[in-house]
């Protein structure tokens, strides 16, 4: 049996991955009346009187929705809301393992950007915060920026902030390690999806001043037609140098590759064209863009990829748990980026003595979220 | 400290009634393959070759939405959304508890028929079942039938049947221990808003011909002009004798009264004018039609309130938790108006000697569930 089999018999035997809890007895009729009717009359009195009172009174203080309408499951791509729901169920599983936050999934029968905003403007009562997950680029764009505008509860697209974050910390451990500084380096990124636009603003956003990013046509530069809006704008804070050419053309004194894209998409000779010592983030899933033994052989100072099975797992679940712990912790009204780049900090922070072969702390490093939790404020 | 205020004070502890809980364990690695990546990619692409095994992989297999928009909440009224929260919440933690249903609150910010459908729609995939709760009448019978007719998913407006079915139950016992048959009796109910409704068409179905509705404006007849639409529907299969007047009126040589209305709508010397022993359903919350100790002074012979501190409560709590288990269990496309009479009939099995004192189950009787379970196919 493989691993996929095996998963799914793990499903099959429990029937789905969460379930809900009570918080309160209900053994008789005194617990009864005050959990429910008559006594519940009170609290919606005393929320409908003050609104802010639903964080403190009901389980908008501690939950989060997993909003997903199924466009980009995994590597999998667009399979649907019924095929999203293990995904966000574990994903669900993760944020209370992790960070005791409750997180309920909503798969969702539309894929139109406006429907999808509209769908979690009118469930935004309920919830503390919102993860919206695998919902394909360039629509997740448009979906969280009108959110994040309209909504008073912290909005994220975690395949977003979430890889971008924790790239950043990898980053971080990998530069100080190599001695180099950030406004220093160039960073070549390679696929302009939710990840790879992500990452690019994070990197803007903490200082990185040279940045290339290619995706399947090659560089995104002046010459380039029929450019969505994203890379139009990208293009705009990116590519200083204005050049033009396919990946190869980019990596040409290039410190670091960030991969976001598909399998063996970095050849070990590109490595020669990059500067010395190169730091590889080769994060395709599950074959990465180079495998690390060969990246090694090619010269790479540090690699690290989407995998657990190789030092350096860039994986989201060092972020979000945190993230929105701290959020409904500290009662954040919206996500601002700064706070991805302190979460970053705080996450290269748990790594106490960096090494090339950990420059990103154990996914089940539990001190981490409490960590991140702590600088989203 | 009266009852709400303690309730307050149990929320501001708790901070929500309900939690999440994992069903699998997330401790290593190989736990994190299974549960989420990269195994869970077989869960989907099984799911996404064939949807109907969401209901055995996923938490669609025991998870129910119960969504309102916060216009009717208990007999408070329409105060939106927010302040719906922890009524949804004890419902929730009430089907976690008596059926083992893990339900989810969804509380919407719109009350537009036509939007709450589709939001019903939209977040469908991720559900086993609908439990609408708190809609207002009329719309909350528009929104109920657009949805049972197009999801395939059961949806149920508890408000309307979580009632009907039990003050049905406790008709079949008190009419039994009165020696009457359904076909002989008139029964007066007073109240058109969703109970009433549901009451109305639950007796049709069961058998009882002779119905008279009243609301705040008299008897529901021909004379009436201004009827909105569900009124003008329930003209034409009631009132047989085309009475017209107030209730007072319809009450004459009636031999069951149901009463969803308002404090004190129900006057001692009115019971003089009903059939000998007449049967007293007094439904107003917190304040009934009548109280139990006048109308038994008056002549009743059986009195049910919606209190738990007189006997025979109608407690929709009987109803709710089974019909939803037996729901998920025996995978029903869709709730049919005789899946409800049974349930009443249930219910009102599980009174083994009924008594005046005791039509009704009591609420925490744990068998009543699964005695209703068995029936919902």
């Amino acid at each position: 049996m493989d691993i996929y089999e095996e998963s799914v018999e793990l499903h099959k035997k429990n029937g789905g991955k969460i379930a809900t809890k009570l918080k309160v007895s209900l053994n008789n009729k005194k617990d009864l009346s005050l959990a429910y009717s008559p006594g519940v009359a009170g609290v919606s009195r005393a929320i409908s009187e003050d609104i802010s009172k639903a964080k403190e009174l009901t389980i908008k203080k501690n939950t989060v929705a997993i909003v997903s309408d199924g466009s980009a499951i995994l590597g999998l791509g667009n399979l649907g809301p019924h095929a999203a729901l293990p995904v966000m169920e574990g994903k669900a599983a993760l944020f209370k393992h992790f960070a005791d936050v409750d997180a309920f999934p909503l798969c969702i029968d539309t894929q139109d950007v406006d429907e999808i905003v509209d769908f979690v403007k009118k469930v935004a009562p309920t919830f503390g915060g919102i993860n919206l997950e695998d919902i394909s680029a360039p629509r997740c764009f448009e979906v969280e920026e009108k959110l994040r505008k309209e909504l008073d509860i912290p909005v994220m697209h975690d395949d977003q902030h979430g890889t971008a974050v924790v790239v950043l910390a990898g980053l971080m451990n990998a530069l100080e390690l190599r001695g180099s500084k950030k406004e220093d380096i160039k960073v070549v990124i390679n696929g302009v999806g939710a990840a790879g636009v992500a990452i690019t603003k994070i990197l803007l956003d903490w200082g990185v001043d040279n940045i290339v990013l290619c995706d399947s046509q090659g560089i995104i530069c002046h010459e380039r037609t029929g450019l969505n809006d994203t890379k139009v704008k990208l293009m705009k804070v990116t590519n200083g140098d204005g050049v033009c050419g396919m990946l190869r053309d980019a990596l040409e004194g290039a410190d670091v590759f960030v991969g976001v894209s598909v399998a063996e998409a970095l050849k070990p000779q590109a490595l020669k064209i990059m500067n010395d010592k190169p730091i590889i983030f080769a994060l395709a899933n599950p074959e990465p863009e180079i495998m690390p033994d060969i990246a090694k052989e090619a010269g790479a100072f540090v690699v690290a990829t989407g995998r657990s099975d190789f030092p350096n797992q860039v994986n989201n679940v060092l972020a979000f748990p945190g993230i929105f712990r701290g959020a409904l912790d500290n009662g954040i009204a919206q996500f601002e980026d700064e706070m991805f780049v302190r979460a970053a900090e705080a996450i290269a922070s748990c790594v106490q003595n960096p090494t090339t072969e950990m420059i990103i702390p154990d996914p089940f490093d539990e001190k981490v979220s409490k960590v991140v939790a702590n600088v989203i404020k």
